[in-house]
């Protein structure tokens, strides 16, 4: 894989150039893309004139190209949502996060597949770790581009565990900012209070130097911040989703940070919390339904997408209130928790990617992480029984990514080490 | 003005026709237009095709005409966001509050002007009480439609105070409902934690009919309920901002308000919740500059906006968090004060329009309200010194939109009594 941080610090070096960074990303892509299908368009055109520009080198991002999902308007290149109607659509203007990459220095490389309206219908994009497996969703094109060391960064997008579990199948980190943190002005909404903006990177060290160039934040890690956390193993009503390898790879997880000097303390999560996941399905579906409504009334979405909508118009004001003040009440109690824990460790992913490209597999073991709001990461290095990747979670409170992006990283080398 | 409510019932009962009141909304367009220019764009010809189906008279909206500031995107139709760059723009798809009222049965009956990206710069749309008066802004066209009578609804958005100040200083009722009860996707983002859909009608009565009609919420007021509220009449260091025609308002609306039965407490403004006025610009200003970042690079924005902006870029991160815990404290102190009363009384705008088409007014005594997220009405009735309309400004608990549209028709019944 590409390492965002070590690639611009080589630029900025001089040890490298940006022009001959996008020739690696260039050539990579064409040995891999006919097995992967992880682009949607490509952008090289731009690329290569921007390349050209003397000052790339000092800009925050150093001239690396980054990935964009096809969620995400561009101005001039085709963007598609992952539909078919919109299969010639060229937006006028660039999402707000697309203008933060350009103004970080970065190069738009491409645009890469993404679920319809990102959410579950499949796109022909395989796992790189075995082309016969899925790499999730609804992210797919963005976590296999990074997985396949086409991009050194990738923008994904979760409402439930679009980056998280592709990141988990992929075997590469996903992150998952604080709420907002990433604006999503420009994306195709599928859920407003739940649509995040994440990055895929290597390793925890280079989404969170993306994330820091791209946003302006001081976000970057020094291996000094890498302390040992206090971290909380939350068990949930729901661990049984999670297979057999899953367990396994949380319990060596847990077993390094141990050993690296973290303390873990097992708890059980406190119900008003665990409340908030029946409620995610209900503000996803409901505001889902509210987004879609104009192609769902013109006969515009898969079948697969109009059969999920037509049930999920069905749901009423009173529940989605409802949904929302159970939410509120579950924000507040995670809150609470932060004070004896700087992250929780959980799954990412309920096992290795699921054979097939049929289904992106489940997003059960996200979805509450989501409606919270959280920052969170999935830390990758270990592998489930069959040799694929298996993620683990680092769930940080709200606003406090660097935190969180620190003890993922701790545990990050806690696992290699 | 047109009367929502009442012409939905006259339709039901087959007093009049959609065709007829079609017609009506035509004509008076015909005659004012020339006038007034609250139209951008007009949707007629799907309008009469519209009115030929029969079963209009029984939906929620009852094939009233609806016009849309032309800040929503609007399936084959133009929609413009107030900018030069966009003048030729024609979305593929509605706007979700577009397909709302589609879906209730309105007919859309054109795209209302609306200030360059629903900020500042003035559109030419004269104010129908005196036509050398601003209309305010942003939502301007919209005010304007209803107040002339062209149509009985019409939607507008507020960000800090499109749609209370165009209310007041067109003598029309605006409603900006708690924060996202209509949902702002495909509307064009300023920023994304302030911008607001709102409700144009001629009184409480009708935005309520029509909130409820788009929303499928219990909404509707039927007068059995507006029984006397318990108001607090709130004092604010800002309220040397408001002339002597605004405070003459006020007090003659505490008067008949407390002559109707209901109790008015004067109170000062919590220093809690007061601190949020100065981190509404903060919170604007910086999404406002993110938000817009493609259109800033690319120098597609009026000077006006291009100066407002490069200001805005400077605000930090830091700063903009800062601003957005001061609001989070503030509206849980807000939440607090509603335990003792069902709705604040305040201003709605600093005084009668001001002349001119130069300057929309300003907003500096709703954007407090704006960030609070909770329901606010723009109760008519009143004049200033100059014969021109002053509304006032019934501001009601988040979430609680019903019991603070009846507070607001209680006080509208006081004022006209």
């Amino acid at each position: 894989m590409l390492l965002a941080r070590d690639l611009a610090e080589d630029i900025r070096a001089r040890r490298t150039t940006p022009r001959d960074v996008l020739n690696e990303c260039v050539l990579s892509s064409a040995e891999q893309e006919g097995d992967i299908h992880a682009f949607q368009t490509f952008n090289l055109q731009a690329c290569r004139e921007a390349v050209a520009d003397e000052g790339l080198a000092a800009t925050p991002l150093a001239g690396l190209p980054v990935a964009v999902k096809d969620i995400f308007d561009t101005a001039g290149l085709t963007t598609t949502y992952g539909s078919d109607f919109f299969l010639d659509h060229v937006p006028r203007t660039d999402a707000a996060v697309v203008r933060q990459v350009k103004r970080a220095g970065g190069l738009i490389f491409g645009k890469t597949k993404t679920t319809e309206f990102a959410f579950l219908k499949p796109t022909d994009t395989c796992n790189p770790r075995r082309l016969t497996h899925t790499p999730g969703g609804s992210s797919s094109g963005s976590a296999a581009a990074v997985a396949a060391g086409i991009v050194p960064l990738a923008l994904g997008t979760q409402t439930a565990g679009s980056v998280l579990r592709p990141a988990s199948f992929c075997g590469v980190t996903g992150y998952k900012p604080t709420f907002r943190l990433i604006p999503t002005v420009g994306m195709k909404v599928y859920s407003w209070h739940l649509d995040t903006v994440g990055l895929f990177g290597a390793r925890v060290a280079d989404v969170a130097f993306g994330a820091g160039a791209i946003t302006g934040r001081d976000l970057d890690l020094a291996d000094a911040d890498i302390t040992p956390p206090r971290f909380a193993l939350v068990r949930t009503p729901r661990d049984h989703l999670a297979d057999a390898g899953a367990h396994a790879a949380l319990e060596a997880a847990v077993r390094a940070a141990t050993a690296a000097g973290a303390t873990v303390t097992e708890i059980d999560i406190p119900v008003e919390i665990e409340a908030a996941d029946a409620a995610q399905p209900v503000i996803q579906n409901f505001e889902g339904a509210l987004a879609l409504a104009d192609e769902y009334d013109r006969e515009l979405l898969s079948p697969m997408l109009t059969i999920h909508l037509r049930e999920a118009g069905t749901i009423g004001a009173e529940a989605y209130d409802a949904a929302r003040r159970t939410s509120k009440r579950a924000r507040q109690r995670l809150g609470d928790l932060f004070a004896d824990y700087d992250a929780l460790l959980t799954f990412a992913a309920p096992g290795e990617a699921p054979e097939g490209l049929d289904s992106t597999g489940s997003p059960a073991l996200n979805r509450l992480w989501t409606l919270m709001g959280t920052p969170c990461v999935s830390v990758a290095g270990l592998n489930g029984p069959t040799g694929l990747p298996i993620g683990i979670q680092v769930v940080g409170r709200f606003g406090r990514d660097y935190r969180t992006l620190a003890a993922a990283a701790f545990l990050e080398r806690a696992i290699s080490g």
